[in-house]
C-alpha cells in the first residue's frame, strides 16, 4: 500500500526540471509569536501559482506515449484543473476540462490562459462525471483524478522532498488536507528524506472530514463544506488514506476566524501572496504551539490563487 | 557633486551585514507581455519592508560614535520612520521620530513595534521642524532626512548594487522617484556596477516635480499631490538633484490607473505585496514598452508596507 523509497525518488526526478524549485522563507518575528522555527516552502511561486503543477506534470509523464498523444481530463473547477491545463501544454498535449456551468469566469479564464479546452456541464457531481466519461470516451484522453492517484500524490510530495534536501533537521512538517494528495505525498517525503519527523495536517473545523476519517479509520465525509479554505471542502480516497493513516501523526482543526487571522499574518509579514487554504497549516501551528514549541517546522505554504477583488479583510 | 566609486564601495560593504540580501524575481508571463526581459529587485522582502532600511542604516553608521550614542532623529510618518527606527534598534541607540498628530495608528504602531520614540505634532511642516529642532537640542540627536542626505542616497543605492552583481548585463534599471533617494543611489550604483545602463524613474502625473525638475534643470515642486503613491509625494533635494541631472536618462509619468493596475498584475503574477509607490516603474515600463522592448530591464521593487484593509482593487 505504501509507495517505496524508489518509486519517491523516481517521481522525484521525473518531475524535477519541469517545475520550480521554489524558495523557502524564515520569519524572526514569526519565529518569536509561535515559539517554533519555521521554513515557508513556498509554492505559491509554483508554475501556475500551486503545489498541483508538481502531481499534474508526474501524473502525465507516467502515462505511456501513445496514451498520452490522445490528451488528458480532469473535472475540477480549481488549481488542478490549472496544473492539467499548463502541465498538458508543456508537454504538447490536450487538456479536456470539465466545469460546472456555474464556474466564475476568473477560473475559466486561468484554464483558458494554459490552453485548457473547458466542458461546461451541469453543476451536480453526477453531471460531471458523466460528461468526463463521455468525453474519455470520445478522445481516448486518460482522466486524472486532483488527489487519489498514486502518480499525483507522488508529485505533489516532490515540495516536501525539496524542502527536507534544504532542510534535512526539521521536526515537524504541516500541510493542509483537502483531498489528502499533498499530505500523502508529504509524508512520503519525510519518511524517506526525514528523520524521525513527525507529520501533520492542519483542517478547517467546517470541512473537518479527514479528522474524522482519522479518528474512525475510515474515510469519513463532509455533510456541509461552508469554509473559506476552498481547496480543502474535499474528502480522502482509497489511495490516499491508507498513507496518511499510517504516517500522519494529527490533523488540527482550526476555525475560519483563524485561518483568516493566519493568512492576513502571512501576508503582512511575508509580503506574498497566499490563499485562504494556504494558511490553515500555519493557523494549525499558532493553534498548537506548545507541540511545535522549539521545534524546527516546515510548512507547505500550498498556493497563491486568490481572487484579489474579494478578499477576507 | 558625484561620490566616487570608493564612497558606493565603501557604502556597499558598510551596509552589507545589517540588510537582507534580497531575491530577484522574473515572470515569463510578465516578459511576454512587456516584450523586455525583466529583473524584479524584491526590496519589499527587505528588512521593515522597504530599501529604506539600507539609508537609514548606512546613515547613522557613519554618525562619529560620541554623537551617535545620542541617538538619531526625523520628521516622516512613512517608511523611513520605520528605517529609522529599526536601525537604531538595532545598532543600540535611541531614535526619535517626529508624527503628525493625524497620521494613521497603523503607521504609529509600526515605529512603536521597532521601539522608536513618538513625538506628535501640528501637522504643518513648520511645526514638524520646529518640534524636530527642539527634540534635536534637547537631546543631541543627529537628524536624518529621508532622501536628501548623501549617506542616505549611498545607502539606497545599494540594492541596485546587489542587483548588477547578480545581473551585470543589465540595459536599463528603472525605480520609483519621490525624494529622490533612491533613484540617485540607483544612478551611481548604474554608473560605476553597469555598463553602458540607461537609468530610468517612473512617477505619477499627479505629482510630476521630478519630471519637471529634469526638463527645466532646477528642482521643481508639487503644489498638489493627488497619488496613490504615497511615498511619491516628495520633491528632489540639492544633495540628490545634482547626481540625478548628471546620471538619469528620463522620469516616466504615468496615471493613477496605470499604477494601480501595474499593482494588481504584480500581486497576481509575483504572488508579492508590494505597495503602490513601488509599482510605479513597472507601470512605467508597460507605459514606454518600446523603450525597452528586447532589453535585460532591472526595477526596483521597493517597499511591500500596505494596509491590507484598503486597497484599491
Amino acid at each position: 500500500m505504501i509507495p517505496s523509497q524508489r518509486d519517491v525518488q523516481q517521481a522525484f526526478d521525473r518531475v524535477r526540471p519541469h517545475v520550480h524549485q521554489t524558495p523557502v522563507l524564515t520569519s524572526r518575528l514569526l519565529d518569536e509569536l509561535s515559539g517554533a522555527s519555521i521554513f515557508f516552502k513556498c509554492e505559491n511561486f509554483q508554475k501556475m501559482g500551486a503545489f498541483k503543477m508538481r502531481g499534474a506534470i508526474n501524473a502525465i509523464l507516467q502515462i505511456p506515449l501513445a496514451d498520452r498523444a490522445k490528451g488528458v481530463i480532469t473535472h475540477s473547477s480549481g488549481n488542478f484543473a490549472q496544473a492539467v491545463s499548463l502541465a498538458a501544454k508543456n508537454l504538447g498535449i490536450p487538456a479536456y476540462i470539465v466545469m460546472p456551468n456555474n464556474a466564475p469566469q476568473v477560473k475559466k479564464d486561468a484554464v483558458i490562459s494554459y490552453e485548457g479546452i473547458i466542458y461546461e456541464s451541469e453543476v451536480t457531481i453526477a453531471a460531471r462525471e458523466a460528461m468526463a466519461s463521455h468525453i474519455q470516451k470520445k478522445s481516448g484522453a486518460t482522466f486524472l483524478h486532483p488527489s487519489n492517484h498514486i502518480d499525483v500524490i507522488l508529485g505533489q510530495g516532490t515540495a516536501a522532498i525539496e524542502l527536507l534536501k534544504e532542510q534535512p533537521s526539521l521536526h515537524s512538517i504541516i500541510t493542509p488536507v483537502g483531498g489528502g494528495g499533498l499530505l500523502a505525498g508529504s509524508a512520503l517525503a519525510a519518511k524517506y528524506y526525514g528523520s524521525y519527523m513527525d507529520v501533520y495536517a492542519g483542517e478547517p473545523f467546517n470541512a473537518d472530514d479527514g479528522y474524522r476519517s482519522l479518528q474512525s479509520g475510515k474515510i469519513e465525509y463532509n455533510t456541509t463544506v461552508n469554509t473559506i479554505a476552498d481547496g480543502l471542502r474535499t474528502h480522502l480516497g482509497d489511495k490516499n488514506f491508507p498513507i496518511i493513516k499510517t504516517l500522519v501523526t494529527d490533523i488540527i482543526r482550526v476555525e475560519e476566524q483563524e485561518i483568516i487571522a493566519a493568512m492576513k499574518l502571512l501576508w503582512e509579514r511575508l509580503k506574498i501572496i497566499i490563499e485562504p487554504s494556504c494558511a490553515v497549516p500555519f493557523a494549525a501551528l499558532l493553534k498548537d504551539k506548545k507541540t511545535f514549541a522549539g521545534k524546527k517546522v516546515g510548512i507547505i505554504l500550498s498556493g497563491g490563487n486568490v481572487d484579489l477583488t474579494n478578499l477576507p479583510f
